[in-house]
C-alpha cells in the first residue's frame, strides 16, 4: 500500500505502534499522537515538538522568505501552545537548493527571530543541507506549567467546545494568494497575514491551563479534522453548530460563499480548540479579555462533546450540515 | 551571493550571528557552532541536536530503508556522543513522496528503533509531510554527564590529537556502492555497514568526559574538515601525521591507493576526534579497551595541537602532504 492511500493519519497510527514498544524505562507522559511529546525530568515536565514546511506543499513563491521564517517557527510554537506550555529553545534544520540567495536565507532567519523574540525563544542550533527544494524543519523544546499540560485525550462528554480567535482566515488568505485575487488593500493585508504570519496562542494556552482546562489542540489541519483528533483520543463524539463558528468579518466579506467551509475544514489558523465546562470557559474568556488584545481573540463556544462517537456539524435548525468533514491530510489531498 | 558560493560553513557563520542576538535571558551554554546545543535546566545540562538526510544528497537507492532508518538516528546520536552526553529522546520529521510504500516506511522505523533500543532512546514524536523527495530529519534531546561536556573550543596547544576506531571505511563503502564494485563478500559487508550503519560512539564519548577529556568532535564532514572546526573554535592549529591515521585493513586492502584520502577527507565515519594529554589519552585507551569491543575501537594518536594557526598534514618524513584539506561541504561539493 502507498502512503497516499493510507493517508497521513493512517501512517502515523502504524508508526506510533512501532515506536511505543521501545519506550520502556523512560518517564514519557505523552508520545506520538499529541501536539507535543512530554516527559518528566526532575521536578519539570519537558515538552518537544517538530514540524516541517516543504516548498510546493506548504508554501509557494507567494510567501516572502521573511514570512516563511515567521511561519516555520510559529507553527511549532503553536504545538507548545496546544499543551499550555512555555517554549524555550529551537533547533532549525534547513534544506536548500545550492542556488538559493544567501540574502534570502538571512531574511528567513530574521522572520524566525521576530517570532522567537516575541516569545523569548532561543534558537540554539541546527543544520543546513543541500536539497532539490526548500524545506524548513524546526524542533522546539519547552516546559509545561506547574498546573499540568493540555492533552487531546482529556475531553469528556458534556464539555462545551470552544475556540480562540477566528477560523478560516488562513484558508481565505491561501485562496487569495493562490488565485492572485485583487481585493481591498486592508483585506489583502489581513488575509495574507492570517495565512503567512499566524500568531501562536502561547499566552492563551498558558491561561487555559491556569483556568483549569485539560483538553486542547491547535487548529492546524482544520476544525473538523482537529476536533476529530480530540474525539478519537478522548473516545467521545462532538456536535458543532456551524453558525456559532467564529469567522472574521473581513474573511466573510471577501468570501461570503466559502468562508464557512474555510472555517470548518481549511486549517492553518493555529487557534486553540479546547473543551471545558461553561464556568471554566467563562473564566478563560475573562482572563483572555484581560490581556487587552481587544477583538483579536474572542473565546467562542461552538458545540459540545457527546457520549455518542462521531462528529456532526449542524446548521442553525439543528440539521446535519453537508460538509466533507475531512480536513487537511498531507497525502490524501492534492497528493 | 548564492548559498553554493558561500558554502555550508560560511552560511552557518552568517546565521549564527543572527540567532545569537536573541539569546538574552536564557541559560545557553553552547549554541550554533558545536555538535549539539547545551543549556542549563535545574541541576542538569540539556543537550539537543538535529540532522537531516536528503535523498540524492545523503543517500541513494543503494541504501535499504532499514539502513536509512539506522543511519538517520545514528548520525544524530553521534552529535550527542561528541558532547560526551546521554541521548534520551528523539523526534522524527519525515518527508515522503505520496507513492512511497507504507512497508518501506515501516522498515525505516524498524531500522531506527534498532539504534534507539541499543542506546535506550525513546522516539516520542514527530511529523510526516508530503515532499518530492525523501527527507528524514531527526532531533535528539539528551543530558550531559555530571562531569561536563566535550566542546570544539577546548583544544589547547600541546594537546595530542586522537581518534576512536578507524577512518575512511565509510567513504570506501560509498565508493563501492556508487560504482557498484564487486569485492570479496566479507569486504562488501564490512564496507556497506561502515557507510550505512555507523555505530555512534555514545559509550566512548561518555568515557572521554569521565577520563578528563574536554575537547572533541565527531568525524562527520571528514577528519581534516572536522579538525579544522576544532582548530577554528579553539583558536589553534594542528599537525596531523598521515601515516598514523588509523585505516582499517579491509578498507586499505580494497582501496590501496585511495584509502588515505578517504580517511583524511571522506567523512561520515562518526568516530570521535579529541585532544588531550598523553596521560589522559592512555587512560581513555585503557577504559575503552575495558569495554571489550576487541579490535573494533582502537584509540590512536594522529598528531598534535599547535599554537600556530593552520592545519598541516605531514608524511612520515615530516613533509607537508599534498591533500586538498577541504573535507565535505554540502553546498560546495557536488552542488
Amino acid at each position: 500500500m502507498k502512503v497516499s492511500e493510507i493517508g497521513e493519519f493512517g501512517l502515523i497510527d502504524v508508526l506510533a505502534q512501532i515506536v511505543t514498544q521501545g519506550r520502556t524505562g523512560h518517564p514519557v507522559l505523552l508520545g506520538v499522537g499529541d501536539d507535543a511529546a512530554a516527559w518528566r525530568m526532575g521536578d519539570s515536565i519537558l515538552l518537544a515538538t517538530t514540524d516541517t514546511m516543504v516548498q510546493g506543499v506548504h508554501f509557494t513563491a507567494e510567501s516572502s522568505w521573511r514570512e516563511l521564517g515567521w511561519k516555520s517557527l510559529a507553527i511549532n510554537l503553536s504545538d507548545i501552545a496546544a499543551m499550555g506550555g512555555v517554549p524555550q529553545y529551537a533547533l532549525v534544520s534547513l534544506c536548500l537548493p545550492g542556488d538559493t540567495e544567501v540574502d534570502d536565507v538571512v531574511q528567513l532567519y530574521l522572520g524566525m527571530m521576530e517570532v522567537a523574540d516575541l516569545f523569548q525563544v532561543a534558537v540554539v542550533g541546527g543544520n543546513v543541507s543541500r536539497a532539490p527544494v526548500v524545506m524548513i524543519t524546526m524542533a522546539v523544546v519547552g516546559v509545561a506549567q506547574a498546573e499540568g499540560v493540555l492533552t487531546r485525550s482529556a475531553a469528556a462528554p458534556g464539555d462545551l467546545i470552544a475556540v480562540t480567535g477566528y477560523l478560516g482566515s488562513s484558508a481565505a488568505g491561501l485562496r487569495m494568494l493562490t488565485y492572485h485575487l485583487k481585493l481591498a488593500q486592508e483585506t489583502m493585508v489581513f488575509l495574507r497575514r492570517a495565512h503567512l504570519q499566524p500568531m501562536p496562542r502561547i499566552v492563551e494556552g498558558q491561561l487555559l491551563v491556569k483556568q483549569g482546562v485539560r483538553a486542547a489542540i491547535d487548529v492546524s489541519d482544520g476544525l473538523i479534522a482537529d476536533l476529530g483528533h480530540v474525539c478519537k483520543a478522548s473516545e467521545a463524539g462532538a456536535v458543532v453548530r456551524a453558525e456559532q463558528v467564529p469567522i472574521h468579518p473581513t474573511a466573510r466579506a471577501a468570501f461570503p460563499e466559502e468562508s464557512l467551509g474555510f472555517a470548518l475544514a481549511g486549517g492553518e489558523d493555529y487557534e486553540l480548540l479546547f473543551t471545558a465546562s461553561q464556568e471554566t470557559i467563562d473564566r478563560v474568556r475573562s482572563s483572555v479579555d484581560a490581556l487587552g488584545h481587544g477583538t483579536d481573540c474572542p473565546v467562542t463556544v461552538i458545540g459540545e462533546v457527546t457520549r455518542e462517537m462521531g462528529l456532526i456539524v449542524v446548521d442553525k435548525n439543528g440539521r446535519p450540515f453537508g460538509g466533507s468533514g475531512e480536513g487537511w491530510d498531507h497525502f490524501r489531498k492534492g497528493g
